[in-house]
């Protein structure tokens, strides 16, 4: 524990793991013949990303049984040379100024790739017409090709993870005490925001949530010019982006005076959140977990006011696999990193949703965001 | 001339006219015939924002020939109900918790609707599966039927460009005496963004690109830790978000003595950018106006080192219709709202860019992007 809130308390400079991608082209191409392909077109830039470190907004990857190839403009083909070198990914670059020459590199490449797979999830329809009339393969649909494989995060993006954990952790801590003075909601927002650049945070790892009082009975409320004042129940939803991998976390403060039905409804999503963490562990179902959640708060009537899932994966995107709700199709592995956050919301009243981003392990989990759940253990009391 | 001067010196809180979005189903409506579709399922969100004012994560529009219909979860019920009256878009809202509920709600609409036309450019090839197992109707390939109304921006979008534009350059303004202290990229792109945000815009419109000295070979290079120094040509290529639209402005500035090729290519692009700008005009294409840019650069001896397109459209997103490029398929109309931003890049030696957004109208165009090419006008010379 100690070395956990040591973590949250020293987000410096450390030297972090090296990001491990060499290995990962392999982790696809063993997928490849069970997919039924001979190769695999990855177009999704978080994809092509982990599978080789480059973070340009245009590239694809050719995944081949023995090798893989990134194509991309001329814009890009020196970043991804030095990407590509930096992480030791197993990729050649191959540079080329347009579209129709890009999928002329492709269909040389494809020559003796009878069946080529694209994920279905993110090539758009007219992008399959494109390629079915460039590409002398057969195009099949796969899905969840790479996802499957960087659902598990290795040392380097759990590192990552925590420290972006800990920049948001550490941000709160430092601007608590701004609510003393009753900012608005886009005021605290934006300080939020900047102290978590300042602390070496490359952005938002989404847009910041700050409802408070009645918006705080909106889930996805965007912070508005309201002041936040005593009586509010406040939900604040953020977190940090860093070096590609975000955070996610919830807290909501009962500032002062509050409804009793805030303060009764802070208890049971607090019940209900602990359980939901308690319950992670490798085999667990994101149904079962989402369950676990529901079922507690349902025993305590807030049921019907828990309106979303339980959760999802956090890495490279702040929503992915493995998703944990009642729709959910996914079983926890070792590796994953999700969130646990069971929220209740009512009209008029407000809301409460507490949220932690956890680490599948061999024997359960481990929280990854270390700020308490009573803001008050952080600052003085507030003004009432 | 004056009047722009105002607007970019105060950017404050002046009252902006009213998004038009009533008229714009109406707009889209008016091409369901000649689609060949019944109705149209709009599920890319920024069209979705575009035709109802909806801001959320999650919602589809069902273009029905009399009658609009948001389809969203139950997280962004009341933000629908309360964004769609706020402009008076002529759409209702339907809320249904889950993917399976929002599917079946859309097949009952969609009854006496036989041929229904997805956004292909848009439509994951997954998701088409599923709409043609969930709805009753053929399922019809669509392009553009939303983005080519989207283009002619009306009052209301053309005033919150101005707003993104004005934002940008005070901010600029504001920050360029900081280079005399010599800062890195990253903290030069750090207080532009931080000053954009404090003078009110929601964030920057991209990630800001700072490139100094060789970085400034590079057309999309992201901050580094390198400091900016006597010598080096500064490509600054950034813009404002301003309440969902965009502002893109590329300014070079080259500090103290730079190679003297540095100096011969900034004229060269000056140029070449100047009649590009003064090109403009309803009727113009993007090949054509690609052209008058490439053409100055190439017979200047510089055509080879321009890597990339001219420009593109700006509004609800960074990049959109119309195209400026070799490549391009558009032609210039009143309203369009476009880049034009050649450069040329030589690694190792540095590069030169600059960009203004213009206003396409009736007799040429208008520049939105109202910082002087010459950003010494803007500060004391610096330090060499």
């Amino acid at each position: 524990m100690s070395g956990r809130v040591d973590n949250a308390s020293a987000p410096g400079p450390r030297p972090l793991p090296a990001l491990e991608v060499a290995p990962r082209g392999g982790r696809v191409q063993a997928h490849l013949a069970e997919a039924g392909v001979d190769a695999l077109l990855v177009t999704d830039l978080t994809n092509v990303r982990w599978l080789t470190g480059f973070t340009g907004s245009a590239g694809r990857v050719v995944v081949l049984p023995d090798e893989l190839v990134l194509v991309t403009d001329g814009r890009y083909g020196d970043r991804a040379e030095a990407e590509l070198a930096a992480v030791g990914a197993e990729a050649r670059v191959v540079v080329r100024r347009t579209q129709a020459d890009q999928l002329a590199a492709l269909a040389t490449m494809l020559e003796r790739s009878p069946r080529l797979g694209l994920e279905a999830d993110h090539v758009s329809w007219a992008d399959v017409g494109r390629y079915r009339s460039a590409l002398p393969a057969d195009i099949v649909a796969t899905a969840g090709l790479v996802e499957r494989e960087r659902r598990t995060k290795d040392a380097g993006e759990l590192a990552r993870i925590e420290r972006a954990c800990a920049l948001a952790s550490e941000a709160l801590a430092d601007v608590l005490g701004l609510l003393d003075a009753e900012p608005t909601e886009r005021v605290f927002a934006l300080a939020l925001d900047d102290r978590m650049r300042a602390l070496g945070a490359d952005g938002p790892s989404f847009p910041t949530i700050v409802a408070s009082g009645p918006n705080a009975a909106k889930p996805h409320h965007d912070p508005s010019d309201r002041p936040i004042r005593p009586g509010d129940s406040l939900i604040l939803d953020f977190g940090a982006l860093f070096d590609g991998y975000h955070s996610d976390m919830t807290r909501t403060a009962l500032l002062g005076d509050v409804d009793p039905w805030v303060t009764d409804a802070y208890r049971a999503v607090e019940r209900a959140q602990a359980a939901g963490v308690a319950a992670v562990a490798p085999g667990v179902t994101g149904v079962g977990l989402d369950d676990v959640c529901r079922s507690r708060l349902t025993a305590d009537g807030y049921g019907e006011l828990f309106t979303h899932g339980t959760g999802h994966g956090v890495g490279l995107l702040i929503h992915e696999e493995p998703w944990v709700g009642t729709t959910s199709v996914d079983t926890l592995r070792v590796g994953d990193v999700v969130t646990v956050e069971p929220g209740v919301y009512r009209s008029s009243l407000g809301g409460v949703r507490i949220e932690d981003t956890v680490l599948v392990t061999d024997d359960g989990c481990r929280p990854l965001t270390q700020t308490p759940k009573d803001l008050s253990c952080l600052r003085s009391p507030p003004t009432t």
